[in-house]
């Protein structure tokens, strides 16, 4: 991004962070004692070139979650992908919904192409879910929310692209559920000059903590490794159906 | 079942139904004009011998939803299916949830075997969704509702397995979301005597309209094809961010 | 209920309830450590005598629910009502969805009255939660799910009416959420006869516990006292968007 | 904001405008024949001078949307507001979730107070949805999306507060759902400077069309006046329950 335009934004963002700390916004959420890792979008469509979908700074985005998928896995953390993929591209069948008129390039995004398998340089491990999306956000009409609520995570660790459309309506969703959303700042991406850091200035105000890899890392390394949640020591009674 | 049991039933449904009326329940919700069919966890564990999960009636159910599927597609209407499938059956990571402490048989059901696949006598065809879900009903955790809402879809013809369970859970959201649910009472089935006819009872009464397949098959034949949603006379501004 | 009914219930549920377990069907999913309590539609219309709503038993239903509440709150418990709505009850802008074409007594509860306010023997005390409904389930449309997954609970404890209609809809969604649905037997009921049996052996068959009273009060004094979910030792970095 | 921040930003758009098209984004939704009227959080806290929640520009918002209002109630469209408010502002038991963690100002926001409640230059009218929300959409924990669809709304046009906050997730949401949506650019607003523009400009790239209040006034004076759904000409068996 040009030197005068980067100076633009950040005098926006001192203004606009001092009203909003004046006024009580913009506070820490702190990470929670449950984590999981969220990688979205991390597929060849847009990790690649070729594709209408590809984003900048892969060379920053890939070894950076690299490197917290390893401190993940090493903690036996959760950790999820997601792509967006499509069955029906036209018609009134379609399952793009009504957004192909508004992006008509998803439809390129064919189910079972290698366009939409996640890029092998951050490839998931067995026993790692990847969830196939139809929308922005990576909680919308996924198990998403269930999955995690059902684990008892508290605290997501998002990756991934693109930070101003899945990535940001993914957080917003993710602290709505009731989780806490981190925001890893080397692991987000975009296509466009300027919106990974207006995007970043939004959701630090309101909806999630943007957090330096380190910071991350260093988390992941102090954190408990995760386990199944604990069942209660009062059991309920034995026999089954009895209270029929 | 037995003469004895079905007629202690009977006896109930014609009490029950007697109250029900009086208080201004069990009314029909008759069709709509833009309807879809789904098809309920149609696959091989379900369908064939030799799975904890296989339904009876399947000499009936499956003939039956080969009409309804002829029927359908002549008219254009949409076609969904789903099946019920995990990629991981065990411990703090499992899609599974806390399901599988219910239904410790759940682990059979692993993504990408034959098990969890559409039985082929059934099968759908291109351009029709299949959807994986995790949980009892259709609606939670896919995306389902988005597709039938983008859609305009009013009606939802239901059919498949359990009705104790899958099919009715989904008939339960299906209304909930607002679309009207239709279950065709010869294409339903379930593994235990009595809970098809009691839950085709709790439905007709408060959630849904059970209908023979006959009327299903009379409504399909007058419904007007099914075609994209019409976009308003009225254009919006053509200058493409021109309103910024 | 005649006794030749109960009795015929009786033994279909006998030789469904050998099935299912020959099966892998109608474990416990046993409690977990951190509940909730949810009380549904303990609102006059359904209490009350007057109302086409108004259900049976509530002789037992309301003193084991002050049991329960007792017990609860001496533990910090989350206490949360539920009440079902209506703020428009005719035409093409109602709340009621479709739902009123399948039941128009739906049209008498209107927001506002003393028919849907919670009944007064089992009055909410400040600082919990009542929601308003325009659905059967608790879940459907509300902020429930996101209030119990922020406060990382996992067990859901269900008292009140109907069981065939909104009290098993709730607990189908509790477990699809995520959470271990546990069904208080002497705190739900219905308004016709026979229902709340079946219903009650469905759930335990594949979606909830179904407990004696004596048993959840037992698993109530014995659990920890509900503290706030803790935050993580390790801690985000205090510069507010330092980050960026 | 001053104009060496308006030009920076405009070339930033312009930019970024000229990829997107390239690419296959920016399109036009276009409208509808079904919509509804949603008025985000235009309750005094956010359009009276006083609170930290209050927003800049509203005396441009308000007599615009006062002409929305006027131009969707001459049609019979349905007239939906949001508030946002809280009844437990502390504790394990909060409905703030754990968004208050961010904004600690949320705490301000307590269910009951003139606070929360719809300004009376825009009051909503009888028959008119006023839905309590705990998050940032107006779709999440509420039940607004099965409001609409259960009405066949295909078109959400948008106004409200804050532009970086609810109404673009609720944007988000709506286009996820399946539902075209149009923000009214003089009707939304926010309260630091710049953050309207830039997420004006993301959401017209990707979520939704953002168009001058003429051309909405246009729209609606031409669309058809909103009537209930119709019902399918094929009727459902008039015995109820003969099916069973």
């Amino acid at each position: 991004m040009a030197q005068d335009i980067t100076e633009a934004l950040n005098r926006i963002f001192s203004t606009d962070s001092e009203i909003y700390r004046g006024r009580g916004f913009m506070h820490r959420l702190g990470f929670g004692e449950r984590p999981a890792l969220l990688n979205i979008d991390l597929a060849n469509a847009w990790t690649r070139p070729g594709s209408p979908f590809v984003c900048d700074e892969m060379d920053v985005i890939i070894p950076s979650v690299q490197r917290l998928l390893g401190a993940a896995r090493s903690k036996g953390i959760p950790v999820i992908y997601t792509t967006t993929a499509y069955g029906v591209v036209d018609g009134p069948h379609t399952d793009m919904g009504v957004w192909h008129h508004k992006i008509p390039a998803l439809a390129e995004l064919k189910l079972g192409t290698d366009a939409v398998a996640i890029d092998e340089r951050v490839a998931p491990e067995p026993g790692e879910q990847v969830i196939v999306k139809k929308r922005a956000s990576a909680f919308h009409g996924t198990y998403l929310s269930s999955f995690l609520c059902a684990h008892g995570v508290d605290t997501l660790i998002v990756t991934g692209v693109t930070m101003a459309g899945c990535t940001r309506h993914t957080v917003e969703d993710a602290i709505a559920e009731g989780f806490r959303p981190i925001v890893v700042r080397e692991c987000v991406g975009d296509r466009v000059p300027g919106v990974v850091d207006w995007n970043l200035f939004d959701i630090d105000a309101k909806f999630g903590d943007v957090e330096p890899l380190d910071t991350v890392l260093d988390y992941l390394k102090n954190v408990a490794s995760f386990a199944e949640r604990p069942t209660g020591a009062v059991q309920a009674s034995v026999t089954t159906g009895g209270s029929l």
